[in-house]
């Protein structure tokens, strides 16, 4: 039982191939450049794809008539798609009318569904969407206070996303803690390059820190997350930039970037270690916003077991995690330091015995949870 | 010693006069319909409050010659103007050279000054800035996470509002708890049509939760608070709208107005009761979003000894403080419900005493405190 994952970017497929009956990894990779000279499209990207899967000397699979599924990573699902899915001619119609809620990501994983259709015509290909987890959220988080027909009409709303590693890593947890998903109040920070937080009460997300787009909420790499609504009518007037400018503005010159010219977190606290001013400041930020969303996320939780950091920095950066859990000690939360400082692929505690809050790092694996997501949408059918 | 405080609007000049020597409100109303019809211009408006002054029957000053200072509210200082400030040819000049900040609010304030200065030459105009409170925030609160350059060359900032208002209960919040102010960390409510948090500590202001604009943060009666930084681009291209007209309707067809078509609150409550949905989602993300700024700021502030309530919905509605503070439990705050259901006009505490965190209901009044300023100024000099 092979299940093939694949993520499907504009210029780009990312995969990996799962034994799901001995629940393990075989391999992965990435086909880059597509559109961009060799590799003409994504049909052509795809049967890279799977060249290197049977590649002799390091393929995956001996026949692609082994891949018994195929999983797709899909952005946003809207209202109108939640579960994982077999995907058929409604649902890409579906995902098809979701484009202008995600006009950057969609299309193109739309296009690596539609491409996998033509090229394994006999093979399941299933959608799970980044948005599914987050389809709990009650209105008080998911409604913003705006004329309630844009809510009917345009389904502008907070959709939230990073759903399958918020998913992951709260199953994940549950695990680590010895309790059922069911009894456990969580924080989860996904902090990579994007990053977001989900606030989930008894396994189910109540709330998350992304909105109708992965723009709003903490500061990234090269987002600025939450902003007071009217700075894109203040830059347009003062600056004469675009609306499509100030919005490329937004994603991709602000965040970190935006502020001491380094999206990499590894460089900014390089940077600031050596005296520079604006990366000090841009770790400030950064860190402070986080601590606010965990104190939000406190109060509408009404209680929480355990904070979660995962995602490239999160699981990654000891000394970000200090940083953010510095001051936090009056809400229960107590970090271990040498706990913290141990360098580790493993899901573990680091708080102290003494904290109410259990401290947890987890390494995430979105493309692991595709996969067992789709062979509970093929077993249950 | 008697002070007029003067707030001019576009269209109108609301005053009260007070008695500094006996610490006293004499009397106050307002101007309306200015440049409508009867009253032609600013000019015309101020010599009417003179006329209502110096009235036969209810006049509150014998003569104008005994109004030893007039206090401007003015509403953005930017960041070049914090403390209350006599206004001469300078400080006008910097008044307007925030008026990008403050396109809707600092011309009719810069109005109301000039005309004073020209009908009282001989008399002090102070300048009391609603953003002067919050001028004690760290970078970390005031920096979005956007192109550094823009705060350099633009001061695009947080600069928050309501800064007299939160300044004046968090010295009459230090009374009423028999502390001096710099020993107490308080978050305080300002929630009347227009609302926003300010977290307090030592009595200094370390963050709040509006804006370069008073559009951010908490839901109000048009304004829609928080929202995805994209909405404004995805209605231009969903709709068609301009961006003025997007502007106009986050700031005036937003909010509880939006969700449920009521800016007021008492209407909004009488709909909920009456089994209206939308008033019940209105108001279930209004108490919503102020839960989350309470958490937030508890973690900010690294401990909360007090929590005020003031405005005319913190001041009067004992439901919306009620169903604030439920579920808040965990972090300290209780609530006891016989002392929140008195109605009065005093500066009083309404928790359990069992509760860790001091609960208030502090009556706002913005003119005291801005002749207060007034005398503290003219004094230093």
């Amino acid at each position: 039982m092979i299940v093939l994952v694949i993520n499907t970017g504009s210029s780009s497929i990312k995969y990996e191939v799962f034994d799901m009956v001995a629940d393990c990894r075989i391999g992965g990779g990435a086909i880059e450049g597509i559109g961009q000279g060799k590799i003409a499209d994504h049909r052509a990207g795809l049967r890279r794809l799977i060249d290197d899967l049977l590649n002799a000397e390091n393929g995956m699979v001996a026949d692609p008539a082994q891949i018994s599924a195929v999983g797709h990573r899909v952005v946003h699902g809207g209202e109108s798609l939640a579960d994982p899915v077999v995907v058929d001619d409604a649902v890409e119609q579906k995902i098809e009318e979701n484009v202008p809620l995600a006009p950057l990501h969609n299309p193109a994983n739309l296009l690596g569904i539609r491409t996998a259709r033509e090229m394994f015509p006999a093979v399941p290909q299933v959608a799970v969407f980044d948005t599914a987890f987050h389809r709990t959220m009650p209105p008080r988080a998911y409604l913003y206070a705006l004329p309630y027909h844009l809510y009917e009409d345009l389904r502008l709303r907070r959709y939230g996303f990073h759903g399958t590693s918020h998913a992951y890593v709260t199953e994940q947890a549950a695990r680590l803690m010895e309790c059922p998903v069911s009894a456990v109040n969580l924080i989860t920070l996904h902090l990579g390059n994007g990053a977001s937080a989900a606030a989930v009460r008894a396994g189910q997300c109540i709330d998350t820190s992304m909105g109708m787009t992965p723009l709003e909420g903490l500061v990234m790499g090269t987002r600025c997350g939450d902003l007071d609504p009217s700075v894109p009518f203040f830059l347009g007037e003062q600056t004469g930039m675009t609306p499509a400018d100030i919005n490329a503005l937004l994603n991709k010159e602000s965040g970190l970037k935006g502020l001491c010219g380094e999206a990499d977190m590894r460089e900014v606290i390089a940077r600031r270690d050596g005296g520079d001013a604006r990366a000090t400041a841009a770790l400030e930020v950064y860190v402070y916003r986080l601590q606010k969303y965990i104190g939000a996320y406190t109060a509408a939780l009404g209680g929480v077991d355990g904070l979660v950091f995962t995602g490239g920095v999160g699981e990654r950066s000891a000394l970000i995690r200090q940083e953010i859990l510095t001051g936090l000690e009056h809400i229960g939360l107590r970090l271990d330091t040498d706990r913290n400082a141990v360098a580790s692929e493993q899901a573990r505690f680091i708080h102290h015995d003494d904290g109410a809050v259990k401290i947890m790092v987890i390494p995430t694996d979105e493309e692991r949870h595709i996969a067992r997501q789709v062979m509970n949408v093929l077993s249950s059918r």
